[in-house]
This record gives structure tokens, sequence and C-alpha cells, in this order.
């Protein structure tokens, strides 16, 4: 297969709350809320970079539509990366992750590999780190 | 923030069985398992499309990290979507991933927005979609 992803979907209990926080919590941008016509099918979409979406679906839509049952999130399962291009920027996104209800797991710290990263979770507990990290700045 | 995710960190029971389904069986490129000098360091890269990479890091190593409780993965939690071009490729890289090791949790069929998609889970439950989606080809 080719390497490659198209879209990240995010589980989420109740998806105007998610929407909340990634929109007007984060400022990131999407048309809202999707789909309502389908049975199963309400989501919202942002787009990241070229070539890749975020998607929030509920979570009891998302395993009704793979037919697998709803389990637990678990915080340690997965953990998307925001790099940033300076530790400024780095601490500036913790402060609006946390101004906008998400909550701060490790705060901002130097790191292993020699950059300066801390933590944060949405509100349904996924993971999220922000880091700046010198050998692999955004383009 | 930007609406960026630079890095998908995906965690894992064992490492180096996870590396051998993403390169062995998906056939994905990696320089493999490095970062062994540093304690909770091991960890494997993949370059996706341009900008975002994939990495596979033993759950412990990633819950250390973060502070965060070990936690049941759960199938449900998050899914990455794989878009491909064509309903044949679908069903080619759905049957790869299963004889990868991978378990199909749903056979390729029609969806509800008009496309045509299947799910698969790695060895560690991670959910995979891959979808033919007329309105989002990939680049």
């Amino acid at each position: 297969m080719k390497p490659r992803v198209s879209l990240i979907t995010l589980a989420v209990a109740d998806l105007e709350a998610a929407v909340a926080f990634y929109r007007d919590g984060l400022g990131l941008e999407t048309e809202g809320i999707v789909g309502k016509e389908f049975e199963h099918g309400a989501v919202a979409f942002f787009e990241l970079q070229p070539g890749l979406g975020l998607a929030l679906w509920a979570q009891e839509d998302l395993a009704h539509d793979a037919g697998l049952p709803v389990t637990p999130i678990s915080s340690t399962a997965f953990c998307l990366a925001h790099n940033v291009m300076s530790r400024e920027e780095v601490d500036a996104v913790l402060a609006q992750a946390e101004q906008a209800g998400g909550r701060i797991v490790k705060a901002a710290d130097e790191t292993f590999y020699g950059g300066y990263a801390g933590y944060f979770q949405d509100p349904d507990g996924h993971l999220w780190e922000v880091a700046w990290n010198p050998e692999r700045l955004p383009e």
C-alpha cells in the first residue's frame, strides 16, 4: 500500500462539544457538522495540510460503521503531534488548548531528542503533542 | 493553532512485530527501529505524504513520556483512512492487510456517501479504513 493517510477520524462522545473545542477553542476551520441526513453520518471535517483531513465522528457512529463495539478511549493508544517553529509557539499552543478546555497532561519541557514539547488531551481524552523539534520543523 | 498534524504515533505492544506488519506486510518504507540509545526512545518512523510521518512506539514508552497510565487500546477511538483511486485498489489493499496479518473487520462494500470502503485492524487493534471516495480522491 502507498504511504498515505487521507483522513484522521477521532471518535467523540459529544459531536457538538468536540466541534466547539476544535473550531472555537483551537481555531481550526470547518463547515461544521454535515451529513446529518444520513443515519450515523453526522460528521465534522477540518482541512489540515493538503491531502489530509481531520474528522470528528460520534464514537457510536464509527463503531456502527465498522461493526465493532464501543470501548473506552485510551489516552495512550495514539498521539497526534503538532510540530511548530519555536519553543514560544509550543507554549502558546498549549496555552490555547488549555484555554479551550483541553487538559495539559505534561507541561512543555526539554525532550530527550533535543527539542521542546508538551502534551494535552482533548475533551474526549485524545492525546496531542505540541512539539518544537529542530530535526522536524514544519514546512 | 495552525491546521497541521506532523506525526501520527501509534502505540504498540510489540514494536518489532508492529514494524514487521507495516514494513514487511504493508510495504511501507522505514529505516527500522531507531533511538534505542535513549530510555523509552526506541521508535520506528515511516514517511507518509510530505510533512506527515507515522511512528510506531511501545505503548509503555508513550505512556511514560506523557505521564499517563497504559490502558487498553480501543478499536473505535480513532480511525486512519487510506484513500485510493479505485474500488479495485480498495480490494487489493485490504487483501494485502489480511495477508500481512491484519484482521478484516468489515469487508469492502458500498458506503452511504457513494463510495466503496472496508476496514481492517492492525495487530494492536488500531483501525484503518481503506476507501475509494469519489469526492476525496488522493492527490
